[in-house]
């Protein structure tokens, strides 16, 4: 169960996002403070939309806090969409292919939470899967055979309606499996242009979720503080745990909605799995 | 493709092994002499039983010619039953758990060669492998699918007669997929007691596969080799390719074998894969 | 800053040791309670003396917590002395040649601390290194230039009468360049055949090092604690944080001392710098 | 020993010249032609000049043809200066603080050959470095060790005045040594605007260097030629073993010499060491 950060807007560099802010991701890596766990040592993993169509990704199995590739790339990398993402297994092994974000064609992946049981549950969920699909899985998690199956479900079409499917067939599976309450998710998606974000869980206990208030009325409130400044008016985040120590710079996401972000606007939508 | 050992006999250490001789495993990471690619440098593995009924492993992904606690573990770790395999990816991703030897419970297996067009019949073999045992795949080779299945067609019981069904299953999908021919292979595998060894292909064309002499009339002939002095009469190697340079020290497994070692009896079978 | 334990006893396996008693080494990599960091996932290190009078080494550069390499070695290897080290970087970079314990000959080292602003004093106390050991050293780090110093002023001759002219070194370099407290540190190290642990800082408000206590007694007292009973009655653990929550278990060692372990007898002497 | 390529011209995706050409650095990473080692697989790293003054760093101890990141970079990254090295380790240990290119403030470096028996010369040549620079040195290499000697020296005033006075000062230590031959080198060097790079060995046997004929000629010559296609008239390659299969596309840099590009322009001068 992990921490990750969606960004949209004027392109920055990755350290603006992940180093500069109070309790950055990369602080996050070792002190989380919403987290159920507090450190998130088990991997890192960044998407980047830049000039071709499908976005670049960087992955390491070495703690966020001490990749020095990483530090290099955030200095140097500037994209106005970034996914970037810190990996605290539930159990799987700590490998690249098991880090998110995950990519299909121009499509970003990123999940925090747990399919519950899923060791019971995996086959059933893996058959699910468009064969044609199927053999893109590279890793053994939870979250990319999610993605899957939302992929498979109609995400390029239409991701809210596609995740609900998925979300749907993963309860369904699981109660059939005996497992109470089957999933627990907050998951960013995008396509290069929009992003989608959801918070949901079967028990209604959701990991938290959050998105940036206004921009501009920020920075107008914080006139010194030098993150905000280099953001522009229409910069858009969402992030599983605040970033920084501003009031009134984060708005929780209710339980069971979904955000989609499209340049400076945003729509806050309910969210609700579909049964098979 | 890859490089592989299988040592029994009285204790020794892997450095004897795995170092000591000319063209050893370690130096056929760089200089394979008959293998598909020279250099096989996409992680390593061994494992060896111990105390403990169940095998130790020891996996990673450097190259074997660099990695230090290998070194350290070779004069460290005195075994009676070794497997070592160098790795060389035909596609799937270099991690830990596509690293060879696999385990489940105190069997070992590895594999040198392919299931051609993988990819295509991955989905139907990973189908046919026991739900229970499905569940325990974690890596993404076809090295481990096939491990899988011969355990889902009754390994443990009679290994020579699972392989033939689990090598028939996969003739029998890659032709129903137009695969000429479905598989290349040689394989090791063990309980603790005794090693199976298998050469065999599709084309009746396989990989080098050799088993050593008699120990002890070659050290008659070669009283000044340090390997072989340390060596015990009852040892036994089946390797893919030769170890150092001894004349007369090396038996080619003819095609479609099986060897059969325990102890120092060494039994030769024919290997012919039945049909589903 | 780190975390270490050096055990010394009848041989055990490491599982006994690392994996098996409340608030192992292994959790601390994860929850340190005492340590000035509370994750230590910047490397990991073991030595241990087997049959060969060298001891072996294990190093590794992912988080203690995470690595099966470890945890397969932990349930295989046993040893009678075993050294144990879990980093947490002061800014050194994450790398083998700077995991503990460090080796020379048949000699291990191990350091919690630091030696102050070791940037500014460094190349002083490499030049004070003996060009015979200059030559092996292999990392960065200041706990390994602290070793070549003490190995340079006899550590294998005397190691307190070494060490203390090491410490007395080190003060009367950071106090040329103006570091008012030059050192701090928890140290192990050990011929094979003895262990003797040092707890000493120039401020002298040292990090925590405690012993065990007679493990006779404490077996009798804890008879249902399954790590106590695989420990013989001369077991002799140095810890830098009490491993398990048994009352009366652990003494702390006191402020500028050194603990001698050697079999079931241990000695606490008085430990104070010899300025050059 | 290594290999190495410096670019130089209108921004290309690092993609162009690593993966297409055939024969490229990747490929040499596996198969080198003219390298002493054909395996070039400890550890790869590359550097670049992006918008900021300071280049950017990558760097893998991974074998280059096996490094995802790598590849996603190589797609994504895109610039007008580029040092691009794989390494043979000589000895010193596979980490990614022994991988070049080194940088120190806006500078590059990167070498392949070797300082001869480095171990006995290593403590009179490291004491020779500036004390402000010392406290930058990371690694163990020859090839660090070298690049602070010439920073000490001058490198960012005057290069190949800097590298003569340099390779002079490691033949007077090498011949008190007792060394025949004491450097063998090829060297690249860069501060952002001009290339530098310097073809010497104290036997005049020294490593292969080639730099590229005309891209304008070679583009009409090879119109078909999916690579020059890419490349600005003004583009040039320095490389340790030539790319691609092009008759005229290389000029081998003469023995003793050194090559200065900037822009368009190259310059040939020889190159002498000068004794300390």
């Amino acid at each position: 169960m992990c921490r990750w950060l969606a960004y949209s807007g004027t392109p920055v560099t990755l350290q603006a996002l992940l180093y500069k802010p109070a309790h950055s991701l990369i602080d996050q890596s070792l002190h989380s403070q919403l987290g159920v766990e507090s450190t998130n040592g088990d991997g890192f993993g960044m998407g980047w939309y830049g000039e071709q169509e499908i976005p670049a990704l960087y992955k390491s199995t070495a703690p966020a806090w001490n990749d020095r590739n990483l530090r290099e790339l955030a200095g140097s990398v500037k994209a106005g969409l970034i996914f970037a993402h810190i990996r605290a297994s539930t159990g799987t092994p700590v490998q690249q292919t098991n880090c998110h974000p995950f990519r299909h064609g121009k499509w970003l992946w990123m999940h925090n939470g747990a399919i519950a049981q899923f060791q019971e549950v995996k086959r059933d969920l893996t058959l699910a899967i468009d064969p044609s699909l199927y053999v893109e899985i590279e890793g053994s998690t939870d979250s990319e055979v999610f993605f899957f199956l939302a992929l498979t479900l109609g995400l390029e079409h239409d991701p809210p309606a596609a995740i609900e499917r998925a979300v749907g067939l993963i309860e369904h599976v699981g109660h059939s499996h005996g497992v109470e309450h089957p999933i627990q998710m907050t998951v960013a998606t995008s396509n290069g242009e929009k992003v989608w974000a959801f918070r949901y869980s079967s028990a209604h206990a959701s990991r938290s979720l959050f998105h940036s208030a206004d921009v501009s009325t920020l920075r107008d409130q914080y006139p010194d503080n030098p993150v905000l400044q280099e953001l522009s008016g229409d910069a858009r985040l969402v992030v599983s745990e605040p970033l920084g120590d501003l009031q009134g710079a984060w708005r929780e996401v209710p339980e069971s909605c979904c955000v989609i972000v499209h340049g400076a606007e945003e729509e806050l939508r309910p969210f609700a799995p579909t049964a098979p």
